[in-house]
């Protein structure tokens, strides 16, 4: 991508109720535009930012044999009726709106109600099952505050994974592997060392759900870990009881910051019963199905590696979400014409050709955050070589012309 | 993809209310789920057709220079009420919702105001400009009927181009740009003798819009051609006035029903005059920006395809749509072990694994409608070979065993 050809500038200045790091960060690299709280348009990076994280998270769903669907965002009320989550008393996060028509329609913070309801026309035996039926989804939820930036949107993308059995033991084989593949996918997004498997609260049929938290101080939740963090406890099950049933009593327990990227749960019967999804089993028995439901919230991750990737010049990402590898910049005759023959070769490079000192091309480089900037000049050019420059450690390098190729 | 890993079953009977072929078809070949009228689910198949379609759009939008962005759904009021199109008098299709904050939203039907809104913050000079910008983007339209399947959705994806230029001379030269590569891609998809360039009405500032119709028989639209289809007119505007304007008086048109499968439209100032979109010119001199506006129905063109390429045994889908090119059964137990082989190998196959008759896998082949069955059986290992169909014309041909790499 050439900067001088798209229309994504950097700005000096985050809106003013932008009080959210990762939000002003992102909006003034020229990632994201702010429409309202909670709010947001991706821009050309921020897209590639949100594609790269959703092809990490699409490869590990595949590889545990996951399918990919996309469910609609307007909601019939009539399954939500039938859980009782339609009622504002239960969910109070619903945008609602109606059909001209006539009826009430919903906009969907979640989708176990549609999947379980739709999953009725393709189940009935014992043979149709397992199923691991996942998408990428724009969620909408009217949340009361949103001061967060793209952590806690109003409108904001999720990968939502729900899994159809015809047993607990299938369930809980099911829920390991993909325990395992969320970990995969934090540790390819880079914040594995930081994500942490949490105990939090269950519900009518599971004593714990599970909560994938980062360590992040600007986070919304509040995390308990003992001292190999080999047990983390989301606050709200921080007690004497949970200790104990756990088997950690005495154990000195730190407090941190953290935000919640992943979350997974054992539903059990939970949405299958109230809607009538059964199975028949081997022995011609009718029987509610087994489930479980394993979020990812998509923007959010991107607040997050945002958050936490950064530094006073601006963002830093990892390579593996990074929108482009390289920000090329050519300065003179001979460097701006070595840089256009680089360019024209590679599709991982975000090129300053931008008619402006080069200066400011560097201080934009480090505020968009490419992994590498790679700078051609008459200095470098007397080596016969080019100059990489690693923007999270700031190691300097000269490669020489002729091993380009090779070394990019 | 294996057939017995995937939840999705063909069904003998589409939904009672699915009065629509496409949608019928679609449901029952397993591609979409309906939720309500004009509200669809798209499943593991439909999806890789919709991402089929979008790959084959975004080539042909990434080659003319646009860039790719993802603006909201949720819509401030305020820059519609610059235009005057919050209003429902002037927009009878909105989809409206209050924030649990206060004030209202709406759900974007189109994408003009917040596009032209958000270019403020980046467009000021001429040098700033011309800027190509466009998105796929789920749309809400509050229709008071939705009867025509994903022809006609209240919940449907569209790719929407919005093009910025300091003259009218340069939006003329962009205008017949995405003139061409809208004639592109619908060859491409397999419908372009089929779809003509059709004139519309136009608005304030031009004459006339133009739409791209494609011959549908179910289509909800009327056009009228004249012998060699090189004049075709939208019903709305086929009058003698116009047919004076264009130079046509005297010759016989023909009266066709098509569907709406693109528009172009050039907007001027309409949007950029309300929201005070302006550059300064060469000479420092403040002017509105020159715009366009370019759609085209994603979800639509599926339903498009479908109703066109199908007969009475199901759905036939060109090659560069259809979710995988080979449906591949195997018969027998030597048959199955070179199905295996093969399908190991190649990530283009719908493999129909599944315990059931040869009779349903040949009957399903048909309704899933992709373009190359491969039948392998004891019959044509007989011969060293394995069997191909052509599921539009029917023709078979023997492919030697040593020659399937080269010949698949």
């Amino acid at each position: 991508m050439r900067l001088s050809k798209t229309f994504i500038k950097t700005l000096r200045d985050a809106p003013k109720d932008e009080t959210a790091r990762n939000g002003a960060l992102l909006v003034r690299a020229g990632y994201i535009y702010k429409e309202m709280a909670g709010i947001y348009d991706y821009l050309p990076l921020g897209l590639r930012v949100i594609e790269n994280i959703k092809t990490i998270i699409r490869e590990e769903m595949n590889r545990i044999g996951c399918e990919e669907v996309l469910l609609s965002g307007l909601q019939n009320p009539e399954p939500w009726e039938k859980t009782g989550r339609f009622s504002e008393s239960e969910v109070d996060i619903w945008f609602k709106t109606k059909l001209a028509s006539g009826g009430d329609l919903g906009l969907a913070p979640t989708h176990e109600e549609p999947i379980t309801n739709m999953l009725k026309n393709y189940v009935s035996s014992y043979k149709d099952l397992p199923l691991y039926i996942y998408q990428f989804q724009t969620k909408f939820r009217n949340e009361l505050r949103a001061k967060s930036g793209i952590l806690r949107g109003r409108e904001f993308l999720m990968k939502d994974l729900y899994s159809f059995h015809t047993s607990e033991e299938d369930l809980d084989v099911f829920y390991g592997k993909v325990e395992e593949a969320y970990r995969k996918i934090f540790d390819r997004l880079g914040i594995g060392e930081d994500t942490f498997e949490t105990f939090a609260s269950g519900g009518i049929f599971s004593k714990y759900s599970h909560e994938f938290q980062t360590l992040l101080p600007v986070g919304e939740d509040t995390i308990y870990y003992n001292k190999d963090k080999s047990i983390v406890l989301n606050e709200e099950v921080y007690n004497d009881e949970v200790l104990a049933d756990l088997g950690v009593t005495g154990e000195k327990f730190e407090k941190a910051t953290s935000a919640e990227v992943g979350n997974i749960f054992k539903l059990k019967f939970k949405y299958s019963e109230p809607l009538g999804l059964k199975f028949v089993d081997e022995n011609n028995t009718q029987k509610p199905v087994y489930m479980g439901c394993y979020g990812i919230g998509v923007s959010r991750l991107m607040g997050t590696i945002a958050e936490k990737f950064s530094d006073e010049k601006g963002l830093i990402w990892p390579e593996s979400v990074a929108p482009f590898k390289y920000y090329l910049i050519g300065i003179g005759e001979a460097g701006t014409k070595l840089a256009e023959e680089i360019y024209d070769k590679r599709d991982d490079v975000l090129f300053d050709d931008r008619d402006v000192r080069p200066g400011e091309k560097f201080g934009d480089a480090d505020l968009i955050g490419i992994p590498y900037r790679i700078v051609i000049s008459d200095k470098t050019l007397e080596e016969e070589a080019i100059e990489i420059t690693n923007r999270a450690n700031g190691e300097t390098k000269l490669v020489k012309i002729e091993e380009i190729e090779k070394s990019l």
